[in-house]
């Protein structure tokens, strides 16, 4: 099979504030031959997530910043068309980390086969991928709910928010998601079983949550940062649990914002913790059995906002950072042949 | 015996901002005799402590607020002159929780008999006592110190943060303090063994602080909030630990005031856990035997800062949370036998 080249887009240069449009190139590589052990992919889906702003910002963080020229990074999901590693040949369907591009050379080792008859193969980007894994092991291993308690999510209908509610749910406590849009809160609602959903962008939110959670506030699963953090600190209850997720309120500020007074954390006896999903890979086997156990039940709803073309990645990766997507983000690069 | 009566401070009114001695009121009231069950004691020491400030502000927090009129809360170390309690006689030594007052009848139940020959009996009142316990509980259950690690205290040279330090290096981490005069740095690093301590008044806190941590960060006891937060916050190592004891920078605070940006704790995966050590008395006896242990081991040491006459706690009081007071803070409010 002759050499393949890879449509790719690439960093122009470190954004500034909210990213723009220019500061991506879209690019045609040509790539190598897979070596031993190695396989070549054509891209499916690529999964956009808040994350990525940080890995292009090029400040310090827990991972390599990508740098100008560099592809930009991400989970996809790929099939095989040429095969150098054991136990993967062509046709093969894969979830991988080629990045936002069409065609990736990677090494066998670090991919892992998918069961489309097991669950849909987008899937493994959101529901009972990262995302999911993020709302599964932030949850129940530092926010711990109980039966009765209240579980507030911010980005409520996200792909992270989505699964903490209705994880939430499925442990017996009361679920409130916070929200941006109006139907945001209603699908939460009525689609995902919520028990309450507070739109951030209308009213009073500090009155609107404090009426949503007449008990307080036991685990927050903190998305967002900024106002509505500081809106939760009142409402905490005595040994409230904070798994701390993300803050993509601030991931644009071009200089740093100031957190919330943390006074109600001392007399409350609050617990904050920062964690980073792939701490928790050992968690793995019992995140895949259980949400996918709950997913097959439909007791784990999703709701995928998928785009078709490599090209609007810029666009649409944008469009996260402002709250436009409407469900679990994905690009469709190419065409999938299980639907 | 013939009723006796007290000497007690009252509150005259909820401070704002930082107490003025016009918010407090010296008078003198009678006392009812012991009943059955009770004791009349005298006052040896009173302990001033920073959370006090929460009590006397008429704002929710952990406990009761005291109100005009009534005496201010106040651990304190006394003699019985009465007794119809069980186990206490007159001439015994007692841990109790009287208040700002020359003479209180309270329940025998609440007090603890002290032997004068295990230690100095003011001692119950400081490393021996809460400030002891909350800087044992802090650091090792909360912040959780390893041989090797970066301690870092602030309000070093007072009752908590002076065990906090002390305790870390008995453990084998590195302990940096944090305070706020020359006299009291030279103190924690000479006499108590301290690594390193920075005066957080003169020139650059974080620049400092970073020469003193060359490691960086990993355990954090907080004791002051604000600025000093937000230098020790750029430090931070992956998956450090803040005990969060107190925020006394804010606590005469008129508005809420900002707390430091919350991103390092999420790319750090750091965990920070507000905590009352009220909450945590089942470890009482492991606390006392270690740190009992210690000091007369000479490997726990404490510096007193004793202010004679009750009339003057006001004025130490608001010295206090100046950061005026040099060691833990004890007003003597009548003769101590044993000294």
């Amino acid at each position: 099979m002759p050499t393949t080249t890879s449509r790719q887009i690439v960093l122009r240069r470190h954004p500034v504030g909210m990213p723009a449009p220019g500061d991506f190139d879209l690019v045609e590589s040509p790539l190598p031959s897979p070596k031993d052990g190695e396989v070549l992919c054509r891209t499916i889906y690529l999964s956009l997530d808040p994350y990525m702003r940080g890995r292009i910002s090029g400040a310090r963080s827990y991972a390599q910043p990508v740098e100008p020229g560099q592809v930009i990074v991400g989970a996809t999901v790929g099939q095989v068309l040429e095969s150098r590693a054991a136990g993967l040949a062509p046709g093969d369907i894969v979830l991988g980390y080629d990045g936002w591009q069409s065609h990736a050379v990677a090494k066998g080792a670090g991919l892992r086969k998918l069961d489309p008859k097991q669950a849909p193969i987008s899937t493994a980007l959101g529901v009972l991928g990262m995302p999911g894994m993020t709302a599964y092991v932030g949850l129940l291993d530092i926010g711990q709910p109980r039966a009765g308690e209240t579980v507030v999510v911010s980005a409520a209908s996200g792909a992270v928010g989505s699964a903490v509610g209705q994880i939430a749910k499925i442990k017996g406590a009361r679920a409130v998601g916070i929200a941006g849009a109006r139907d945001k809160c209603d699908y939460v609602v009525r689609e995902l079983g919520f028990d309450a959903c507070v739109n951030y962008k209308t009213g009073d939110l500090a009155a609107t949550l404090r009426a949503a959670c007449p008990g307080g506030i036991d685990v927050y699963f903190e998305n967002v940062g900024g106002d509505v953090l500081r809106a939760v600190m009142t409402l905490l209850n005595q040994n409230a649990r904070i798994p701390l997720c993300g803050l993509i309120s601030e991931y644009n500020a071009t200089e740093s914002t100031p957190g919330p007074n943390l006074r109600p954390l001392l007399f409350n006896r609050v617990l904050i913790k920062g964690f980073i999903v792939s701490d928790h890979l050992a968690r793995m086997g019992e995140f895949l059995k259980d949400c996918g156990g709950w997913v097959r039940e439909g007791r784990l709803k999703y709701r995928e906002d998928i785009v078709t073309g490599l090209d609007r990645a810029p666009e649409a990766f944008i469009g996260l950072l402002q709250g436009k997507n409407f469900g679990k983000l994905l690009v469709r690069v190419g065409e999938d042949p299980t639907r």
